[in-house]
């Protein structure tokens, strides 16, 4: 007996061949896709969903977002870099505390469910209350506490206080629920931290088997001030200090040499590319197509709200491939299927979970998505492919699943209390901002 | 006795103080809004509506699209300009009759009504059958039939079958329904014709008082080949043969040079800015930050959706806000508002319709939008028109309504079968791709 059987679906698969079914089958049982194709199971199944008039896809994955930021979305637009961290984000960062970062990140994931993500890497603060969200939330999720420290001299090793992570919080929150949810390492950013702090962190990542996650070259002040300072680019100070000696996820990389990307796709290092937050805060526009074809593993990340101001991954993905277009001058560039490879299997490798989400093939988690291609908007579909990267929208994912089970359809959530985090939403927006 | 009253609102007015309300009435009556403040109109009202979480503002338009090829809507991505056309998109409107056109743009317009469009200049085919659609689909409409001609010497200047237009059309179709359809003259662009039928078509709207529609140096190629041929920019040498003499939209002007923008700035052209479709077809960024600075009217189009893939036009306030940022290293270029104001009272000004819509105003059409922030990703609203410029899509559109009546209203519409439309739909697409 099947658990679910979806019927009459079109399939994009993003597998190797680039599989692409019409009037597909996907039967999913103990969480996982145990065929998908043209033939009708003999199975019967318990719950039978009709994909007619739907596109099914891997569900995205989002490499680079401060999702409890969304307590700040639209709060401080079209401002300066500095005046926007200093004059606003900043003292209202100073404000939260635990429980603010946890029914924000509810929220959030609220919104990644319903605009078809399933898998988020995350840094920011308060990492027991990130790790307590992302195990209430659902969703596969790599968190870290976002390291700085610009004091060498009064600095040692103490992973309670710099990581925010000990022996305990690892314990109780690494690959919990079967690998759902993983700690990474957190350093910053270059310009934040130091070297002994780098070397630190990269052993206690090696020692425990953890992902690193960064920020790298996302201004071009901040990439040509490490230059001054340690005749190196930010990627090879960091690269020698041992940083991606672990599986590194590296976001923004707008300003990188092309030694720098070299570098990148030798270290198996992941781009998390951010195309709206980077053109929202005039850091410019990453040579994605230049990195791509050098071979580095490139995925999409929507950076925290406050600088984008959506968690909508189509966006990204529809701007990522626009954008090496139109400054290049050539159209062909970054085509529609690379796209989609961004936001569902680089991503996945960027995790690792290469294997088991990023495509549906049987043996992988049924994490997916339903795309409503009913709309006007969504009509004709000449070709499924581009359907999703040039038309589709967030608001247009009719259905998320993630291992088998349904937690986003049509509008209602299966597992979260929407009233219930929005009732808790308001009296911490009305301390941050209005006492 | 009011036709209509919606409270409970925020109002985004666009109006010249910049005025937002919160806990809004806007009154209606005999299609016009006669009070829009957060005074309770003493006026009892035949229908009411609660616009609780909603932000109101005035309807989008949008000046530059060719809606009838929404047949071809993901048909061919990702190729460089000339293939595109030549291979895909000429083979296939070499095949369209008129009903074609019809039934397409009747589906177009149910996508923008859905995405809170409800104006929009069209430069397309057939044009008594894009009249009728107009007609029949509701929206402000200026229509006309893009002129092309590549051989001067068997020119000569005959309304129907270069315009498209005969007294007789002109007469059944140029603003009926009290000016909501209206015919434009539309010469397809300077490289597709020559100067005397500028001159003729100049000629022919100044007698008849028509607004024209022209594509302007949208590539680098077509702006540096005139160069090459008059010795003079597209701009310059099609005012100097009257084509700017009517009020006219420019679409795209990807490649002006700053005596262009001054150009246009006084002859109060209108720039209909294609962020999606410019960066789709790689022909580049348009100055925009610098025409406005200049004073240049710059409103805002999606192009035909074959390179874009949709009609969504917040996508375009959100990009063309983001670009000029991006590629400035200014954060500050194109905020919010301004970005707003390009998709209302400059598309407004643009139809010559700025007496009747792009501000939510007493006396001005009540022909607005309500947006849902109830969702996720719309969610907290600090600033109103920072959620309309950044954070919202058109999917969270909730209620359009044109001259005080509900078109669209959560997934329903009034006036449009959408089913009749599909199954239309359906054997024309068969016919087209198919046979």
């Amino acid at each position: 007996m099947l658990d679910t059987l979806i019927k009459n679906v079109t399939a994009v698969t993003m597998d190797d061949e680039g599989h692409l079914y019409h009037d597909a089958y996907i039967a999913i049982k103990d969480g996982k896709i145990t065929y998908i194709g043209t033939d009708a199971p003999q199975e019967q199944a318990e719950k039978v969903i009709d994909g007619r008039g739907m596109i099914a896809m891997p569900g995205l994955v989002n490499t680079h977002s401060h999702a409890a930021m969304s307590l700040m979305r639209g709060y401080a637009d079209d401002y300066v870099l500095q005046e926007w961290l200093n004059d606003h984000v900043f003292p209202i960062e100073g404000k939260l505390v635990g429980d603010d970062v946890y029914w924000a990140m509810l929220w959030t994931q609220a919104e990644m469910l319903a605009t078809g993500t399933i898998a988020y890497t995350d840094m920011y603060m308060h990492l027991p209350k990130m790790a307590e969200a992302a195990v209430d939330g659902g969703l596969y999720a790599n968190i870290s506490n976002g390291a700085m420290c610009f004091n060498p001299a009064g600095y040692c090793f103490d992973t309670d206080s710099v990581t925010g992570q000990n022996r305990e919080v690892l314990e109780r929150f690494h690959k919990v629920d079967n690998g759902r949810v993983k700690l990474d390492v957190s350093i910053h950013a270059e310009y934040t931290s130091f070297p002994g702090l780098w070397q630190d962190f990269s052993a206690y990542a090696a020692e425990n088997g953890l992902n690193m996650h960064i920020h790298l070259s996302e201004t071009r002040a901040e990439h040509e001030n490490c230059i001054a300072k340690y005749g190196k680019t930010p990627a090879a100070i960091l690269a020698e200090n041992g940083v991606f000696n672990t599986r590194t996820t590296a976001a923004h990389c707008v300003w990188v040499s092309d030694a720098d990307m070299d570098l990148l796709r030798e270290k198996q290092v992941t781009v998390a590319h951010n195309p709206v937050s980077n053109l929202k805060l005039a850091s410019g526009i990453a040579p994605v197509a230049r990195m791509l074809e050098k071979g580095v593993n490139v995925a999409l990340g929507t950076d925290g709200v406050c600088s984008n101001n959506n968690h909508d991954l189509f966006e990204e993905i529809k701007l990522a491939a626009l954008l090496q277009k139109g400054v290049s001058g050539d159209p062909r560039l970054v085509p529609a299927q690379q796209a989609l490879k961004m936001a569902t299997r680089a991503g996945a490798f960027a995790q690792g979970r290469e294997q088991e989400i990023g495509q549906l093939k049987e043996g992988f988690d049924a994490s997916l998505i339903l795309v409503n291609t009913g709309k006007p908007g969504l009509y004709p579909v000449h070709n499924p492919v581009s359907t999703l990267a040039y038309s589709a929208r967030g608001g247009d994912v009719y259905l998320t699943m993630i291992r088998g089970k349904v937690l986003y359809e049509n509008g209602i959530y299966t597992a979260l209390d929407m009233e219930r985090i929005r009732s808790k939403m308001e009296p911490i927006l009305n301390r941050l901002f209005r006492a």
